[in-house]
């Protein structure tokens, strides 16, 4: 695979051996990114982080990334203080700013949108989340994540059964997901969520034709037993047309110590793409010390994979 | 001419001469804005961005302009959340932010607010647009542009043919292009616009004072024929008191392809300072990948021409 | 003492050799400040800015200083843009965003919060301020000040005369200057202020158990005739829980050059932490170009100070 000057819009357009390449040039990216050592191959290189929805963790991590190769990153992330107020079209935005930047970070609350903006510019373009489509880089490290977690090998990814927890319906992160391990063997999904707020069918259908298999429930407890994986994830309330509607959902779903040691193996990986939201506890504070715990690691993650990407994108991988 | 710690405030300052040689520094910053070659001149360098009005272009643009030199930047872009409101004086916030910066690019609604930010501090300051008087960098990069798309020498824009057309009277950038553009010989000057929102009388004075043809009219595709550049402008909606009397005049002057083809030479270049409103479709979208169409590489010139003035503000041009 | 991943978070941690090396450091990095030489010992590293409070002068004095370096600062102004606006809790934004910095600075408007990102988190901390608590740096920098403008030793602090004038109740750059004051010898404290906007008890016990000389009053004129220094403040109005209360007492003091040259010796420097409000006045413009009006060199040696502390707690001092 060669990533120069590609745009990364959806887990589709990778193949199995893709990642596998990706995730050894994170491995790579690792003493850099603790700057245990420092590089510059980005000198004088500016990211473009332009985000039309509101985000700290990804907008912060796609950033630190840049400038931990020596980038420089210029940011635009409340678009209703600029030009868009002044009737401008999402062709010129990105038609503008390409000039001013060598590579894009976009997310928009609009499915399709990313893909718009990328397609107006010659640039390279990484998505950072479409509305409810997809968020393929919070895939890529999730699951570089529960490699490194549970100490598997690449090719020990299959079989592996995970547990996804939530408002399967508008999050993101779950559908990146399940088509990134879609493209391993005989993956073994549990889709728990109310009827409201099951995973696509598009999904569901895309993951049993390629052989996994996909158990849905609205049970808790039963669905995240036997699990080497639960992935819990945030209710997406600003999703929602009506609060009230959200608000029933809120706190369906919450995992805490107990509930963990008496349903899962001691080896069972919890993860969440964050925010965590306390007003719904879908998991617990009482957790936070608990060595099964890994998305503070998971956000860690972050940023050697989007290095790698960055790095392999603008060419400048391996470092001279 | 040294513009060495100056002030850039207005295109009444320089002369023709100071404009060559701007133009001849901006060219020798062209591989370093295109980032075939990489300086670090102005490392440790700080620039303050500090806009008192929405934009995005602009402050980008001088953004990219200082990191491509090396330089960091500090944006203080919603003024709103800041001290501000806690009721300092801007002439405070000139001698407290001037101990933080090595350079100030300055935007500010009021006319006349970033004559006095400047007066306030012993550090050289651009502007980046003050209220409806003068952004002087804009009409640079303009000029820059008839040159460089007109395949132009310096001296070859005397008898230059421009039509100027749309909100001419809230455009600053259409005031401060015509005060250049008349520092050439024989200029002739098309200017198309509602009565109502015609070229300020001062402007027209100077302008005839100085021997250039001035032709002044409403009607639109007789206004366009024979001009050698056509220079669109956006409705500044956000400076009329009524929202209703702004609205009046959207949409007034629309080029499209057919009107384009139908009376301009071929080599008839066509410029906006953008934003482009699409609401009001001052330029249509069939022109995008029209060869006349400049605008985006109008954008593109806005990079060496601010490295340009940063380089020879901050005296480190040539480069060692 | 050893600053070397240590958090700043109150004036209490140190002892006066502490403030002394502090001082030392400092004076070392002012060339620097000054960018009269260029360092790049930071190179690599990332300084979160992270203000839950509106800021402009603390936040860009530090990140001034950690540029200056040779680091790069990610910022996050705006919190209510961000995850927080989705539930989550301050533990889990200092554990996620710790995985993108090297350091943080911290404010917010709730006493006590910036202690509790400090204990969320393994990195280290400079606290920029915890609603009317403390404000560290700010009494760092105030103290440098004063040791600078009036030619004293560090030991030639003892015995120092100032009057500390406005809102004493809710300012927290008094509070803590105070306390460091405290550290010497025989300080002649006076406190000029309204009855409802005293300093707080607490502090009063603690300076006078001391042994320093505290004399509390109304009265302006008297209050700032011997002073070494005087320290006005800005009445802290967004502390208010009524904005009428905050209006009565807004205006309260006001010094202009009449009253000081009336009131005070040649001498006598004038302070404040800033912004001045010009709708209270608490400094006439009228003494802005006066010798003792020390407001602005005092904004300036915040850059060498917070300097001091990045490059210690980094441990990159002495520079290699």
């Amino acid at each position: 695979m060669n990533l120069k000057n590609a745009d990364i819009l959806s887990i589709d357009q990778f193949e199995k051996a893709d990642i596998a390449e990706i995730f050894s040039v994170a491995a790579a990216m690792e003493p850099y990114a603790h700057r245990e050592k420092i590089t510059r191959v980005l000198e004088g290189a500016i990211l473009g982080n332009i985000f039309f929805e509101p985000s700290t963790r990804t907008r912060m991590s796609f950033a630190t990334s840049f400038q931990r190769l020596g980038g420089a990153v210029y940011e635009v992330a409340d678009l209703s203080s600029t030009s868009l107020v002044k009737g401008e079209s999402l062709y010129d935005t990105s038609r503008v700013m390409e000039n001013y930047v060598d590579l894009f970070v976009v997310r928009h609350p609009t499915q399709g949108a990313v893909q718009d903006f990328a397609k107006a510019t010659s640039r390279p373009l990484i998505s950072g989340g479409d509305g409810t489509g997809e968020h393929p880089t919070q895939a890529l490290l999730d699951l570089y994540t529960i490699m490194k977690e549970q100490d598997r090998s690449f090719d020990q990814l299959d079989g592996l059964s995970i547990a996804m927890v939530g408002d399967l319906k508008h999050g993101r992160t779950v559908h990146s997901l399940t088509k990134l391990l879609s493209l391993f063997k005989n993956i073994r999904f549990t889709w728990i969520a109310p009827e409201a707020l099951k995973m696509p069918d598009s999904i569901l259908e895309e993951a049993r034709q390629l052989g996994h298999h996909v158990h849905q429930t609205e049970d808790f407890k039963m669905g995240i037993a036997k699990a080497d994986v639960i992935y819990m994830t945030r209710l997406q309330e600003e999703r929602f047309t009506s609060k009230e509607e959200a608000r029933l959902h809120r706190g369906r779903y919450s995992l805490n110590r107990r509930t963990y040691e008496q349903c899962c193996s001691p080896k069972t990986l919890i993860l969440h793409p964050l925010p965590r939201d306390q007003r719904a506890n879908e998991i617990d504070m009482d957790l936070n010390d608990h060595p099964a715990l890994g998305i503070f690691r998971q956000a860690a993650n972050g940023i050697p994979i989007r290095m790698a990407l960055f790095a392999m994108i603008l060419d400048v991988y391996p470092f001279k």
